[in-house]
């Protein structure tokens, strides 16, 4: 069924929920054939034989795209190493994403320089909520940055790996709801800052995730000082105008998303209203998106697609 | 078991969560005895055969404690009726939340006015984790009204009530998680800024509820700009001396409370810190209730207990 | 992407789980596209606008393939306007899957005959586990019916259907698990009754579902009395022989499948072990599906794959 | 609150689930106190501050009853070493459940034997529900062992244990559904036989478990072939004369119970119904229990109560 213009593709770090989120992706992707993936700790991954990551220094050239599902820290020199060996590289750790070496890979964002990268960052699954519903403000110079930018977001466990962790048992999770990482020290927070806050200048941005008790998803509910009153109409007007064309994001007119719109799907949906009985105007954007495939994997392959010239939505369902 | 000094108390709208909640307890409850029990559609609630609600008319004086569960709109009109019998009432209601006809029961705040009360309003579950978050705060003139105050809050399905709707079908809620009432829209957000804003001033309070795949339980992660910073140990010294002494309130020190702390329990667990990365101070306070206990039918009991002159917790697990 | 040769089909009652799931299906499948769907209470499908059933009446030669996904009882009569009409019928209803005018639409047992058939009854999610794991046993003449044949199954949520009922919210069925047609009265047995004896001879079943807390999937446990003792490897092997080459079964050797397996996928997975420490040979398979896919939506288009000589599987993910 | 007659307590390996439900319901025990608890893993357990396994050995004279959780093969010694030193013990592992060495502590069966045991070994959680439904059928001589008595029943994930595994993380086992130990593997089965095929003779019994997505609970659904015909009704009355005063079994007449009928209680749930459809008589029995209470923590208080002469449900919800 795959042509004979198969690009190969390694994956490192396979075995976790992004890697193989990454890898079943993949091996339904047309114009992409998985040619070796790595994994410290499991023999198969989905049907695909791994081999230890030393392994994989010698065959950067035999691959088209490199994709690092590695360990935050762990990933940054080996992502150097296959650079140096000419391999093209898309790092899902947090690595290099606020780093000159990568471009950040929000998409919609980075389409324009992707075609020519050689490494690129693929962005947090928060920060890819978050932004994704902010810029289009910020672009617009409407946010009022005299008053904080509260963002409460909440994820499905699979965001917080597949590592045994007695915290992460069904037995301690089911039926609970936490916040973590509160006070803005969850080390996502400089990922929405530094890509925020160029667009609007200094800004108080509050961050708080939550972990919720269901497998996939992040929903993110952001409110947004501004600075002129806007209808709900004008506040979707700012998104769909910003958004015009873009295959993975949804723009829900009247309405606001929840998980249910997003899961196993590469798409960002957004629905926005006006805060009713407040002095100073404010917006509430409502963000959702699935944290393993337009938080990770999926839009990994939305990246490597416009890297390889492919259409950006192959092998993706949006 | 019980002694000869049993009260005898009516349940009006026995058969939703809520009444069914306040049953069970009251079945618990050494010192009270369920007299009668309204439904209008089931004919046993728990093992009390349940009468139509005009059946309870003629019974005002049988009792020394009506407590309605009814809807809101239904309610007020046979409270009025109650009251004017003889009958003490507490209404679980929103219909006198705000009224100048009933002490609003927030217990640990209402508690002098309690024992002379005909008429308590019990708060919405919503409010009470709000309130108690925040009343300390703005009692010592720490909240910056210049700023926004956002609560963000998720609740277990239990809190959406018993009627059988699509949109609360397990195979809806299930995976899902979603923001309502989006845009200060939410009925409660009168009943949070009418006890809170006498202290503080105006304010602009932004309250954003969320449905969470849990059945029980409420988190409130509430966002308070405060005048002057504040590290952690100042901030839960604010909590800890507002609450001194208070049975049904924890305060977490160097922590953050779930819905693991409290539910089955009418308990307020308490956490705050403050908010980094930001120029001016903020604190996130977290509020964590039992929707059904602390929330409604607990906090129902524990300002039966006070009006009685019981102890306050008989009959509840703090 | 699609071609001139698109066939157009309709959907009736589409707006319950198993409709919807169709429709999701069909909007992917490259071959057909959906001409009209009907809904008593939605006006909306998934994006596609609703007819009431009775606009149907009058389109029926529009269309080459009729889904009916009305209620049972209902279904029947619907169904035979349409055949009169010189539609061809799908009908997922369980009023024909015990009838002479339908053929019953099992695809691996049904193939032969689909291509002809102007009505085929779609089997039952229950009934399909069930059949796929027991049919090969009984082929091969293995199955002692001296002794009971016990099925154990268990079924999200969604196959009880999409109205709104108390006992299926969310905070009734969450943290539960029940059974329910206790004693054979489930509507179910006959289907797998009328399926399984005239291979077997007249045979005691005890077939017992349950209600299980996720929103999709049926566990099947069949415990089978057996002539002679089987190994592991003998009875896996029964089920390949069976299931040779059959794209959307998978048998799983050395291991047991569950729900996992199967989500999502139009596929029965199935496991074999001998029963040890018994008197007697036993042999327990079990058997995975997705009630909605498999089960209900995905089948039906297997089966009219089948019937319009399309690939089987075109439109599925096996 | 506490007299003076409160009887110091040791709770061995308290840092599982089933050593912190024990330590919440000696906590709330009117008559006892917990003296000293060991764990390995942590230093306080529920607010009790806990000392290695290795410091219980000078400690054994100083309380009236020791507990053991510790793992299963981990415990016999050290039940032998405090039974050696004088002190009655609890075991909670399965070492000792079918030894001479020790009292079988199926409260309702042990009863008569428990005031003089010093080694009462706790029954596993599926053996006390599916006993508690067969013995008193064995007892009266229905069951027909001619044919297999089929035992499926499903366990919530604290059923296994609290050590971080990955196959209990939540994004494993939420919307998942599996069965294990197929094909009578399970350490449990020779705990049923042994104490069920004295009364029967030599029986095939078929056992398999499964594990449910939510956090406590037991449901077994027992098929038993039974020598003549019963009606409901006469089920019922085996059911009901076995257990007429039991105060913690609760024969749910007309009716089949669920999860929801017994966790966070120390009871079993019972009901029966005849299989129709069949040619020889059988009853399906379902039995409910919350694997936690009255499978482990709840049922070994129970014991101690009748050990030490205490009233049998004290400190218990039944």
């Amino acid at each position: 069924m795959h042509n004979n213009t198969v690009t190969p593709v390694a994956v490192l770090g396979a075995s976790g929920y992004v890697g193989r989120e990454l890898i079943g992706l993949l091996d339904e992707h047309p114009d992409v054939g998985v040619a070796f993936a790595t994994s410290q700790t499991e023999r198969d991954v989905l049907g695909h034989r791994s081999v230890p990551l030393e392994a994989a220094d010698g065959r950067w050239s035999d691959v088209g795209m490199v994709f690092s599902c590695l360990p935050h820290g762990v990933s940054a020199p080996v992502v150097e190493r296959a650079r140096v060996a000419g391999a093209r590289v898309i790092d899902l750790s947090s690595d290099l994403r606020l780093s000159d070496r990568a471009v950040y890979g929000l998409t919609e964002v980075a389409r324009p320089a992707l075609p020519e990268a050689a490494v690129v960052a693929n962005p947090g699954c928060y920060p890819t909520a978050a932004l994704i519903a902010l810029l289009p403000f910020a672009r617009a110079g409407l946010i009022d940055t005299t008053r904080p930018i509260v963002i409460n977001a909440a994820s499905g466990v699979s965001g917080a790996g597949r590592s045994p962790k007695r915290e992460l048992l069904f037995a301690e999770v089911a039926e609970d709801f936490r916040a973590y990482g509160v006070g803005n020290v969850h080390r996502h927070l400089p990922e929405i800052t530094g890509h925020l806050t160029p667009l609007t200048g200094p800004a108080d941005i509050v961050f708080t995730p939550h972990l919720l008790p269901v497998r996939r998803g992040i929903l993110s509910t952001v409110h947004v000082p501004v600075m002129e009153p806007l209808e709900r109409e004008a506040g979707e007007r700012v998104l769909l105008d910003a958004y015009a064309g873009e295959p993975c994001i949804r723009v829900i007119r009247g309405g606001i998303p929840s998980l249910r719109d997003v899961v196993y799907r590469n798409r960002v949906a957004l629905g926005v209203t006006p805060v009713q009985h407040v002095s100073r105007p404010m917006l509430t954007v409502v963000s959702a998106i699935d944290n393993l495939v337009k938080g990770a994997a999926g839009q990994a392959i939305q990246n490597m697609n416009v890297m390889l010239r492919l259409p950006e939505t192959q092998g993706l369902l949006c």
